[in-house]
């Protein structure tokens, strides 16, 4: 059996030692091992990928009361394929990367369903024999709208929520009921053009460089936990819509990228920044 | 005799035929030629490497007849060797770069001087026997203040002053004074984190690239025309100060290939941003 | 009407006059203009995307003519939508990305068919109805295999061979009926890990960067002129299987770059090197 | 007080857990932990920051003791400035910059000497008030040169050696007297263009990316273990020399990357690879 723990708590001394004891003595194996001390805010963060068969409630209590704090936070995760949803509007270049590392069994996960405020994308997910859900959000409030949408979502129920390039902004009940689940693609490298047409922005101030941005999402506009980001050049001689075309190839990437930090379990979130091992 | 061709105009049909021909009459070699044509404003611009002798101010009135447009904008600048004046406060990297490639004959330019707000770099500049000039901001009103750097920059006349980590903000009327001539390097990928230390808010943003970006410097803080951008990667292991000291070397290239891209008479200005031949 | 004007040429006084000036007596509007001399070789290289109407035959005599030099290529091309044939061997990656680009109509090509000596890709072509023709390599001698791909080849004639990841070397008789046609990916930044398994390669020689090479096909193995070459960095934590899955990403955008200038008439090819333009 | 543990040590179980436990017995504070298995070869490998205070050899016999294994390698090292020599030949941009990080404090070692087969940086490194010792190749055996620059190097012991394009091949006998110290920066992204002017090498082989790469010397060209390695972009208008100054540029930021790990003791190096945390 392979497993992940994930450990955040207060840092002291003799932390590491303790822990990695307590594994030891259920006769487990390290495969890989990370921690970082954030001295800022004197937080101890720890990832450990495990072999071996053990009860893992046992574990982890063991783990808590050696740990002894009541803010600190342990998980303990199976290696194991998880489940994903997709949400897309009318793009086809994030969903289409997923669609064929799905095919292919590269992704470590399933993806049970597909939704869309439009039907433009609904032949490329019957292709891959997924169910499309089309709810359109026209002649709706963003509440109503939103309703319809969760209730698919707790139809299949998931581990992550991909926005895969999904043109809606989500309203702050939304992010809540899956607080930690969404993992949004932000075609720039955030802080940079938040918001709407980010290509068009920046060919208007006319950047050197352009990039994409996935993080997890929270209230405030992509403003959330930045996973991942990564750039190309442009310059003088593309308009908004050539960047848009490379910048696709960026945005398709990175969102993939931290997909697969997510479903591997290297990413730990606080102070609306993120870890990852 | 090399020189270089710039020509801005608004766009028509034969323009390159007819300024190509007129170089051909003049039995000129072009060496390197670009064009670009900007559709959104339908303007044309035209930079022309050129081989041969011919009198200058005869080539560049038939030129101008030729185009026949009240707007347009011709240039003929002879490839030589630039004058420029440095503007610096404490740190030493950019100032450093640009010494060492001055020294080996590297930087086709003379610098003239180096001035500052502080004593710090006067040793290093005096290392390479250039004039170091102090001025202080203490005590002074900034109009007062600069004022006194505007003399001195008066006594060496520069084709570009270079802004390499000058922590000041500059009046209007200071950069009106130099406008087109003031090329600054600012520690981040613009526009994200304008204003004071950058690599601080990058931190708190938990964003994972850094970046530098080189522009010419206008009345809007950090919105000037972009010449140059670059990035590096940073990770959650990096505080500010180690981010910042990983910029640094991001910095100072980009500030260099920037200053270049000047000497070389390969930027076109216009619209807030930059053509880069 | 769209087309492209591409002319290589020994280098003399007054060729973009001559050319240019042809154009405009045409009526002819040029979009964009990128001309290289190669002083080395005294070559003179032009690329004019034209936008007008005029009797193609006539306007390449009239250049032949100007530039009057027999050793001169004058090609005038058509921007229309091109015929591509795919081979692959086991690996989706590349074929896949390019499937999607395809079903969204990024791609300015048609995919004819898909060739690939195993059926493991069939199911995945066949999504996009596209052809897939199985060419078995077993028990057959190289010569045998080849004569049947290509004689299914001719039923598809196309502008461009790509090799998805096809897994076989190339006989010179191959390489020579379709030369100029074959962009293959090898997965490496060669001409460093040239052969079999370069991830391989590259995780025993402990390398911190890996990359891809798109390139036209000639009778050296992976020694054919380079379009487009990217990389991305690797570390000690990554064994070779790591360093593959990180690489194909890589390899996908660096073919599909490849291929779209190929599409676009950008790139020359002479003395085993690419301009691109 | 800070020091740093390396430990390199056939894997088995439950060593983390002894380590830091002797580590927290000692009432140490761990600041930065990496851990390391390479499964290949079944070699586990751990850095540890650590500060406090304690008898460092008592320490280090400690961890012996509970590794129990002959093969095992365990050093602790202060963290303090360390010494470095540099090699140099005639080109400036590489000493060049760790002069002016040496200058500014930025360099964690002191530079104790400079030594070169030409005078070319003699003035340069004056600047800097650094003996500067010209040993002339000229007339001599490779034998003959290199021991006259052995006995200079014996006169500055040091911690590193850098050879900051030092032009000239080292014989077995001069690495080996100086294993594990010699620093050398190569002209490319190795291992494309191993051997003489690299540059040249990349512009006829028509490449689309150059690059720099900074190795510890073993006896073969250009094939010891790997630290950093960096590329930049190029194209068709570069010729040569031109491809020479931008890669320049890397090759300076390159070293100096690989020199600040090499300090900082992140580096482990075993079958001709490097593990860098």
């Amino acid at each position: 059996m392979r497993f992940v723990i994930k450990i955040q708590t207060p840092d002291k001394k003799g932390l590491i030692a303790q822990i990695t004891q307590i594994i030891f003595q259920f006769n487990l194996n390290i495969l890989k091992n990370d921690e970082f001390v954030d001295k800022e805010n004197n937080l101890f963060f720890m990832r450990s990928e495990i072999e071996g068969e053990c009860e893992i409630a046992i574990l982890k209590q063991k783990i808590k009361v050696a740990i002894n704090d009541e803010s600190s936070q342990v998980e303990i995760l199976p290696c194991q394929k998880k489940k994903i949803v997709i949400l897309c509007t009318k793009e086809s270049h994030c969903l289409g990367d997923l669609l064929i590392r799905y095919d292919s069994n590269e992704l470590n996960a399933d993806i049970l369903a597909v939704i869309s405020n439009y039907e433009v994308l609904k032949p490329l997910c019957q292709k891959f024999n997924l169910p499309f859900i089309c709810i359109s959000h026209e002649g709706k409030s963003r509440e109503d709208h939103e309703k319809q949408i969760i209730e698919v979502l707790k139809q299949y129920p998931s581990d992550y929520i991909i926005l895969a390039k999904y043109m809606r902004i989500l309203s702050p009940n939304f992010v809540e009921e899956f607080e930690g689940k969404l993992i949004n693609i932000h075609h720039s490298f955030l802080p940079a053009f938040v918001g709407a047409n980010p290509y068009k922005q920046a060919y208007e101030r006319g950047v050197k460089i352009i990039g994409a941005t996935a993080h997890f999402v929270n209230n405030e506009l992509d403003e959330g936990p930045i996973i991942y980001q990564d750039i190309t050049k442009v310059n003088h001689t593309m308009d908004w819509k050539e960047m848009q075309k490379h910048g696709r190839d960026v945005e398709k990437i990175v969102l993939s990228k931290a997909l697969n930090l997510a479903l591997e379990e290297k990413i730990f979130v606080y102070c609306n920044k993120t870890i990852v091992f």
